[in-house]
């Protein structure tokens, strides 16, 4: 049983919503922000309130390292801490990190991220450098029941530049993407028929065209796990999330900003802390979590 | 004046060695590396003394930050730490991240590699998200004169996945990229006429094909400076970097291994400190930097 048929037992029982702790320090009370002593300690506290307080309607986490990074050194000491409180939870964590390199350089990435001091469930990455980039991750994967999801069609408009480019077989870049990640998943299915690595497919309402585009996506691989951004602050609904799974399960819906800083959207602000801003985290992931299972098909 | 200028005023000065410091603590002389207190300072230590005793050779540096994610923690302190004293010493780097994302996180990654604890001179990039991704980069390099890198087309065999797809209108994913990166390069040209960003071009010499795609990828390029990898360990040639050079500039050229591990392959390894590895270090980056010079065309 690898992390990715945990993840779809996950999602049965607690539903779609993916927690991103995409957290700046912006997002954070001002008591607690100056209460702390660095703003890496302050993002730390912030995110322990939230997983405290999301864990049983989260189906995972999912830790952007640049918010991390922007830090510097203690920022990637919380990232390591974020990463290291959500396993000891017993909660699934997806570290985003969109690694793409050669495979000496894979293979390193892969030590620092399924071991060790960043040591995560899964790795999101990115295919541009060829399938020859993803080995080494598969390679290590595989021993300890790591997973991944692999960049496919983003939600950005600049998608279009390249992921969406027309072949001169007549299919876009995305569909070789899916193709070849689907034979893996074919090769290796686990117990509930998903591939250890998945993909990551955004959300997109613009027109019925890609209405049409999302629901082929999803017929056509029928064995990959989708990681789904886009949602909330980046204006996805969960009609097209509907679009995107499978007999209800197969994706996970990230949510950041619309989670996160739902107590500063509510607009009282006034002596907000921690526990105030993980309330509103809790009931926006619970009123997301059942706006997606409403929308079901 | 921005850092691409900088890096072609450096070629000419000192020829097109980029110093790669993809540093595993597998390459470091056994006697150092059980002296040093964790892994992590000996990779610093045994980078102190290539960089010491290779700055009158090397156009730059390129730190590849996976050598130093494979320690955790602290190796990304030594990755700090090495990026500082190589710009303490007055030379420039790159740091080999490949980063790409949306905006919002593409800009959280350019402030943390542009500034504070990782501030570096140049990044490299990946393209696959669009050009919107590229965005914030460019915004946070002007303020700086900082530069970047953007992947084009790499060398490992996997790019034909991808990266060389024919698209419908019959030229291949890699040329598209190239028409933005040399739009942006026109917008914006330096004092000596390339722009702040320039892309990766690895080098092939497997065909005559290949060697005609190179030189049609640098006659079509005039304006975009190549960081170009895979030279000595991975198998690159001096007359096949030739075909990627303008006018004997234009280009750096990177070697780690094969100048790391100098030292190792010259099968004198009894009694080797740091000093011994970085004479070795010395000795094949300058027969490097004279074998592309001696086969400039």
């Amino acid at each position: 049983m690898h992390n990715m048929d945990k993840l779809y037992e996950s999602v049965a029982k607690r539903g779609h919503v993916c927690v991103g702790l995409d957290t700046s320090p912006e997002y954070i009370p001002e008591a607690e922000r100056s209460r702390a002593a660095t703003d890496a300690d302050a993002v730390f506290a912030f995110n322990k309130a939230i997983i405290d307080s999301t864990i049983d309607i989260a189906a995972c986490f999912k830790v952007q390292i640049a918010y991390y990074e922007e830090l510097g050194l203690s920022g990637l000491q919380t990232f390591s801490k974020t990463l290291k409180y959500i396993r000891e939870r017993g909660a699934l964590v997806i570290s985003d990190i969109k690694r793409g390199d050669i495979a000496d350089t894979a293979s390193r990435y892969a030590k620092a991220h399924f071991e060790g001091d960043f040591e995560t469930d899964f790795v999101t990455l990115s295919p541009f450098l060829g399938m020859d980039s993803l080995e080494p991750w598969l390679n290590r994967a595989d021993n300890k029941g790591k997973g991944a999801f692999v960049l496919l069609r983003t939600s950005n408009t600049g998608r279009e530049d390249f992921q969406c480019l027309k072949t001169a077989e007549g299919r876009q870049v995305y569909n070789l993407i899916g193709d070849k990640m689907s034979a893996l998943a074919s090769a290796k299915p686990g117990k509930t028929g998903y591939g250890a690595f998945g993909v990551v497919v955004g959300i997109d309402s613009k027109s019925e065209e890609e209405r049409r585009e999302a629901m082929a996506i999803r017929s056509e691989r029928p064995n990959l796990f989708f990681l789904i951004p886009g949602y909330g602050a980046q204006g996805g609904a969960a009609a097209d999330v509907s679009l995107l799974l499978r007999e209800g399960n197969g994706g996970v819906v990230n949510a950041s900003r619309s989670i996160l800083r739902a107590w500063q959207a509510s607009g009282k602000t006034d002596n907000a802390d921690n526990s105030i801003a993980a309330k509103h985290a809790r009931d926006a992931a619970i009123a997301m979590r059942d706006e997606i299972l409403d929308n079901l098909r």
